[in-house]
């Protein structure tokens, strides 16, 4: 079987840069060894965020007298219930990327994936049978899965990833946490939330390391606040499965403590998939664990392309997907501008939600910035207080200079959803003027981006 | 007592002119009659989005089962405790203006006040007592009402405004809502929602009929999905009001029907406060009943100065706080920007949410625009369907020839949040292949906007 493109790999990277292939023109095949979607839609961002949108239900129905709502019973977290959702909502999804392959004439090839020779990808599916497909161009989009390490080996039951986090088969009673960036944070803030006893371990001097300090600080007092026991400049240096329950042990400045917990989840990171898909057989250059690619994904292979978690740049589905349309759109003549990396937005479906763009107020200094810096707190937002919302707040980062955005950090309620302004303010380089003079609609949370713009300039209203 | 500036009128044109011209250095008062805050605050805005955020938390307990969480007992609404949230809410917001004028050193005059003369303001204390203030600069901010209508005087009982409607004594069981404009359609969808059978009446072909016919028509079936019933090219003529329950007679092309409620909330519309304020006195002019002023809201009248409901421009919140920062700015000798008229955000905080800018696909075809719309449903938002939310759709419009936004139309879940990314968008006159390559995070509502306008240009992916 020939084809203009075949792209290993059906997550948002894959998936995304096939449909696009296909409109424009070329006869597009996709290889995937399990669910078409990837870790994204399966396992990864979709699921999860159904996992929580349950545990902000069961929040609401607990805090109910708050908002004037009597309920006389007892409420409580049906896991199974939970789970069920997530895979139904995952399952649905996966189903309507199918139904675009099929709309877009795109062929899914099943089974395991791998380059064979300069245009051709040899496919070994489940019964250990070969097949050879020929394309002129070749996507490599095979992502990432959880990190191993040494002292957290994942067993699957007692010590476990994102995936088998996301279907136990019942709700643990305690719950060790290892790494506490979105992934981590995600997780304890959902398992503790339905009334699992969590301990958050974050090696780094805050949680969501690589967030903003203040927000960071913020979404860990928020969740000490709720109860959650958060360790951080912690190691986790052994676990011991042996017994009915494990005992970590977690190293701190104060010294070493044994946390017992039903299960351990490592949440320490990805590894990209680079192994075994024919890498080293075509001489595909490798840098620091990832392909190397030029800013359209070329790799040093003529015909060889790669995208998403296997190169450089942060290890995100919409990253992934926009590189998948750069690729294919650079292979169709077209003439895309390269992926921006300065402009890509970061959230974290954390209570409350964590959300950003662009540079920190510390990276910016680093990078020789002189900065203004505004913020602006929910708990004076008409909008936050109505909801009930009262956490959080925005900052801005503006160069001092030319009064260019440089950076929006966000920490509270809709703060996912109002990202996206910054990022299409910062690619069209708004100044903290424009943006002081952009009407936003009252009452809106995102009004607290207008004000921390103001309160940047010293023309803050309602601080 | 003398000023540079007295504002006549503390909602939010008045407090944030206030504020503003306090930070510019002059030496501030405001007449306030009422509450600090206005209508927005106290009777408005912010206590309507707590009615509505207890509404919403009501639909949570009631599907919680949807969502995996176990409730024994009965859910219902607590009517009493929503209206005391909300007014708490409302309290709150009112004392931290309080709060922001004491350190602005911005002076409260309890009191009504009108123009006296050039240069003076008298205002008249509930004791019937009248003291006269002078000031440089006089901004009348004096606001709006419920408009009152021959065929449905509001007796605040039983034809009622949105003031009674927001602290009824106890939740009516029966509801008529003339006008399906966003107050009349927010208090419809919350009393609906929270158990009284509600019959929204419109004059117009469609409820909110500022909107976007596809979003208008999208609502209209939302609501009546619920049960609601919705009336449309209906025109209230008379209300009985004799009985135990209004006897409400409602004319539509069918003919005539009569309509029992307990209660009809009148919202057919407001009506500038410009009456009893000085204007003839000192001769300020007054055009189709609002008060005349340039761009920079100077009236004819040298020293006068008008904002917010009582001139020409959209009847909100965020406007009239616009005008009045534009309005002191330029007292100050600043060089501010005219408020762009062309680029105001509007929402209604319905379920399922509404919120738009710019022109609709029918007005920009009048305007004589070739157009290009693009359009991306819920149902196709991974984030929307995780988060239980798959109704609405973004809707995007394009002038064909230069690629520029002209408008932007949705309805769904945080759509209200969303729509403040197109209003910088606007702003910075962004073109739909900007839009479609702005890295949106994943998984978010707010794909659906580059969606949208990948939609427009056949690129869409998840269509």
């Amino acid at each position: 079987m020939s084809y203009d493109v075949i792209v290993i790999g059906s997550g948002p990277g894959g998936y995304v840069a096939a449909i696009r292939a296909a409109q424009l023109g070329f006869k597009v095949g996709v290889v995937e060894k399990e669910n078409i979607g990837g870790v994204c839609l399966n396992w990864g961002c979709i699921p999860t965020k159904s996992l929580l949108k349950s545990a902000q239900a069961l929040e609401y129905a607990k805090h109910a007298a708050d908002y004037g709502v009597s309920i006389s019973g007892e409420v409580k977290a049906d896991f199974e219930a939970m789970v069920k959702r997530s895979r139904d909502v995952a399952g649905g999804m996966s189903q309507g990327i199918q139904f675009l392959f099929k709309k877009n004439k795109i062929e899914a090839i099943n089974g395991y994936g791998r380059l064979k020779a300069k245009g051709t990808v040899e496919v070994e599916d489940d019964k250990g049978e070969k097949k050879s497909y020929s394309a002129k161009h070749i996507i490599l989009a095979t992502g990432a899965r959880s990190r191993q390490l040494p002292n957290l080996p994942q067993d699957g039951k007692k010590i476990i990833g994102y995936r088998e986090a996301m279907t136990l088969p019942k709700q643990p009673k305690s719950m060790v946490v290892v790494g506490s960036g979105a992934i981590g944070s995600e997780f304890a803030n959902f398992y503790h939330n339905i009334g699992t006893a969590v301990t958050l371990v974050e090696y780094m001097p805050t949680v969501v390391p690589n967030e903003d300090e203040e927000v960071a600080k913020t979404l860990e007092r928020s969740f000490k606040k709720a109860k959650m026991k958060v360790m951080t400049n912690a190691s986790v240096e052994s676990v011991d499965t042996k017994g009915k329950t494990c005992k970590v042990q977690v190293k701190t400045k104060k010294g070493e403590e044994t946390i017992e917990a039903e299960v351990v989840l490592s949440a320490v990171g990805i590894a990209p998939n680079i192994e075994n898909i024919g890498l080293e057989e075509l001489g595909v250059e490798v840098e620091n664990g990832k392909v190397k690619v030029d800013d359209f994904y070329r790799t040093n292979v003529e015909g060889v392309y790669a995208i998403g978690d296997i190169v450089h740049g942060p290890a995100l589905a919409h990253v992934a997907s926009a590189e998948g349309i750069t690729c294919v759109e650079k292979i169709a003549g077209q003439n895309p501008d390269p992926v921006d990396y300065g402009n890509i937005p970061g959230c974290t479906y954390t209570s409350p939600e964590v959300s950003s763009v662009g540079l920190t107020e510390k990276k910016a200094k680093e990078a020789g910035y002189e900065i203004k810096v505004g913020k602006f707190p929910y708990t004076a937002s008409g909008k936050a207080k109505a909801a009930g919302q009262p956490e959080g707040f925005v900052k801005l980062i503006f160069d001092a200079k030319y009064g260019e955005l440089l950076g929006a950090h966000m920490i509270g309620g809709n703060v996912t959803e109002m990202i996206a302004e910054m990022v299409v303010a910062k690619k069209l380089e708004i100044t903290g003027h424009e943006l002081i003079k952009t009407i936003h609609p009252h009452p809106t949370m995102s009004e607290a981006i207008m004000e921390a713009a103001a309160a940047a300039y010293d023309e803050v209203i309602h601080l």
